[in-house]
């Protein structure tokens, strides 16, 4: 079965043989379900130059390489504990691209249910117990989890060290906090164990034919799993991999949180053009779709705007659009907040995936909107008299600049996060990483990554000059759009914030010496002259002020 | 010495005694240095009649009470731990209402110091020792620590613990995080000691002649603490105390950390204003300090409009205007940013707050900033065409409007706290906690008072006659300022996000369905119809989608 349409590289011919999951042009689709791989590597058989001789994992051959997947005496590439469909799709995907891969599960008849199920006809192996699971493996054994994030993952570490031997390596796949991630890298390398935090990002259908990765802890277990998880990545351009070393301890997770924190960014963007289009222009679901379509062919070219189009369009079974009807209060699942708490705590700026998270939070709150809605009156301008194509286009590069400002913010809170944490991250390969296979993957990705090769040690992508080329260009639209929607009473927390960001960025002098000043004269603070860098001065500004401040707790 | 000018309780009367510091009608100013206050209590002797009976102190007889202040024999009706300028000053403060205060602090020779000069001549008693300090107080004993918040605060009550009954008070005044007394208050409750967290505002003045006083915790000490506490703290309208008990555990802490936060947002707020007058209007600093000072005759009354008018003002030795010299970098010590985490964590839009702890953020990254500055460009429009008087009226309305949204969303938090942690809170009380002796303190929150007052179960502040026909009376203007600004490149974080939410809260329909159906999407997250309260659905929106995903990690 061959899915894609391979008639060129084009955008207009990229493969859509996933339901748009695919981001490919059709010619390099990864994700064909059926069929062998293009390329079938056996662990350890390929070791690249710059890998380790200790890297290389001995490779036996393997005899009746096809058939041996039931033998008893298999020696798996990598154990996976966790059958959920996230761990199931996994394992498919692995065993796709020729590893051997040994399953697992706390509820042991969920491992014979999938042997005779999904993976029926694959080279997957089970195991009924852990010490089972881990006499199946190749050493040093690598070990995946995909169970919840929380005390399952210390549970089934708690119980796998015993198990292990110095050199073994064990992988999270779920979505752990980052600093549980640090921890447990920091135990488990006191006992000799390599353990490692990797972000899978793309859902189910990411995890079972191409999701990107974001690994990272401990590094000396890269070259040992490295194959294995470029293989199974998503690839982007001529096959490069979605998945790179992203740093130390739990810098994987870190990165795809915030990597959750900006998909709540690209989410409520969206959401803020579609009011804007649906309000303002009074437009219908149908004709919005083909807006979202004709965009997907712009610099907005991605995943979110895709389904987008795709959602507009779709029709009920009573043959009426379907979104008007769903309820407008929007869940969470914590990272965005997670990713905003960070923000705070690391003291960077990155206001659009705040507001973001904020604006799920007001959306939840329906009952009590429902009630205000009655009560409080917007402006009496509701009416849009411009030119209505003109618009839409101010929106769409309203979109495209306040994109743009989150993106520069999330890379400027994985640069404070490398600095708190001693970490090294690779921007670019980051980039990368998110270009495909995950809910953000877009072209625009490309364009980061593109940057950060031009200069990586890029302090802000407003640096650069293609950004900063992109929001000049996009700013007189943005600009315009933001005041229409405020005239108009249109919330438009993101657009407004990100254009705040960019005015406050460029703006040399802010009116924060107003706010010194004002802590000075209330509290002693102290603030700096700009004349006098490094001195900390206090006023007496009311003729009787009191001392400076940092005693006025001591003991 | 007599500070205040007794003319009259009119605003352009009111005392200024204290440099602005307070904000009463002149005739009742209770900030007067010297004298004996009008009223001087004694502990236990005037328990007024909804106050327990076993709550009056034994009061024996004060032998030669005006001189008795040196005599070892005294008993001490409070003791006080740490004396720092905060500790000094609130002791100095008990001391002028007539109770008598034992000081105690780690480095003692600093109780030597302190009783032979800034307490020389009071009643002030000292101790060397946390026994001596101890034995010199009625029962039950009240302690007080105002010591830097953390360790510290730990420390002194495991050493304190050994030396106490069941039913003493120890009450921490100090700037600690509200998990930590929320940890203490249970703790010391399994040990018989009752456990109060107070919030104290108002800086080192405040403390001295007037603060605002947050108490939470273990309520049966309040009747206790009541007649000390609300007898130093400041007052306002008709002698009304600014303080009352908070509520449970935390409470106390948790409402200082929101009233600091509100603090950050309307700093914030203010140097928004300031920055369209200089950078929008061109005015000159002169200018603007009477701009501000008319505006604190109007709705805006309030100590931060005051002070700002006088750092407007301020001229260096040099004679020429101090604030422009001061670094545009503004600091922090974490409360707002605490503020913003819990908003965050319990899920409550707080957007103004958040933006204005994030402008912070921002302000500090000066170098970055004047490095964008070189390359970034603003838009073409810089010029303001329109009626410079119209415009300052409309910023001013603008920053009122912004605040009321401010307040809402703190008084939102509070809400929430409340329901998550099971508190009870008096919405009321706190704001008139807030209304003097603190750094947020105006006219304003009187009105909040009244809000309160006029519904207990007020949901929200916008939902309140006079709020809401406040705000929608300053709309206009509110979308005029900030689409002048948008137009001419002012950073306006807290106006603009203020606005979002306005618009937001009062949309019955958000764009939040549009997130719902793209979570669902990607990641089979399922949704509610509107049709459908309670049912959670979940659409194959491309034919072969994935299962829901509640079940995507299990094990």
């Amino acid at each position: 079965m061959e899915l894609c349409d391979p008639t060129g590289p084009s955008s207009s011919t990229r493969c859509r043989c996933q339901g748009s999951f695919c981001h490919q042009p059709a010619a390099r689709c990864p994700f064909k379900r059926a069929g062998p791989p293009p390329h079938r590597p056996t662990v350890g058989g390929r070791g690249s130059p710059e890998e380790p001789m200790g890297a290389r994992l001995s490779s036996p051959p393997r005899p009746h390489l096809p058939g041996s997947f039931l033998l008893p005496h298999s020696r798996a590439d990598i154990a996976l504990i966790g059958l959920a469909v996230m761990g199931q799709n996994l394992i498919l995907n692995m065993n796709d691209h020729g590893f051997v891969v040994c399953a697992f599960n706390r509820t042991v008849s969920k491992v014979d249910d999938f042997l005779a199920n999904e993976a029926k006809g694959t080279k997957v192996i089970g195991a009924h117990s852990l010490e089972e699971m881990v006499s199946k493996l190749k050493k040093p054994r690598r070990i995946i989890l995909l169970v919840k994030a929380g005390t399952a993952v210390d549970d089934f570490i708690n119980k796998l060290v015993p198990l292990l031997e110095t050199g073994d390596i064990i992988i999270d796949g779920g979505n752990s906090e980052y600093r549980d991630t640090t921890r447990r890298c920091r135990e488990l390398r006191a006992k000799g164990i390599l353990f490692v935090g990797s972000g899978v990002s793309g859902g189910e259908e990411g995890a079972r034919y191409g999701p990107s990765l974001m690994p990272g802890g401990a590094k000396e277990a890269w070259p040992h799993i490295k194959t294995i998880f470029q293989s199974i990545a998503a690839k982007v351009g001529s096959g490069e991999p979605c998945c790179d070393w992203v740093g130390d301890e739990g810098a994987g997770h870190f990165v795809k949180m915030v990597h959750n924190g900006i998909e709540y960014g690209d989410m409520q963007l969206i959401c803020e053009a579609y009011h804007l289009m649906k309000d303002v222009l009074g437009m219908e679901h149908d004709e919005m779709s083909k807006v979202f379509q004709e965009w997907n062919k712009t610099e907005l070219d991605s995943f979110l705007i895709e389904i987008t189009a795709n959602i507009l369009k779709f029709k009920d079974s009573d043959g009426k659009y379907l979104l008007p009807k769903i309820k407008d209060s929007a869940g969470q699942k914590g990272t965005g907040k997670w990713t905003a708490i960070s923000a705070l705590e690391y003291g960077v700026p990155v206001t659009l995936i705040g507001e973001a998270v904020f604006a799920r939070c007001l959306s939840s709150l329906k009952d009590e909107r429902v009630q205000a809605s009655k009560l409080l009156h917007g402006p009496k301008t509701k009416q849009f008299s411009g030119n209505k194509e003109a618009f839409l286009e101010d929106i769409r590069k309203a979109l495209y600049a306040s994109k743009i400002i989150s993106y520069a913010q999330g890379f400027m809170l994985l640069r404070q996060a490398a600095k708190e944490f001693g970490w090294t991250l690779n921007y670019g390969g980051i980039a990368l990483m998110w270009r495909g296979g995950c809910i953000i993957r877009s072209v625009f990705l490309g364009k980061i990554k593109d940057a950060f090769d031009r200069n990586p040690e890029l302090q802000n992508l407003l640096l650069d000059n293609f950004f900063k080329t992109a929001v000049e260009n996009c700013q007189d639209s943005w600009r315009r759009v933001i005041s229409t929607g405020v005239q108009i009473g249109i919330p438009m927390p993101c657009f407004t914030t990100a254009l705040s960001f960019y005015d406050g960025y460029r703006h040399e002098i802010l009116p924060a010496n107003l706010i010194q000043a004002q802590r000075d004269y209330f509290g002693a603070h102290t603030y700096e002259l700009l004349s006098k860098p490094g001195v900390f001065i206090h006023t007496n500004w009311t003729g009787h002020g009191g001392s400076v401040s940092s005693s006025a707790y001591n003991v």
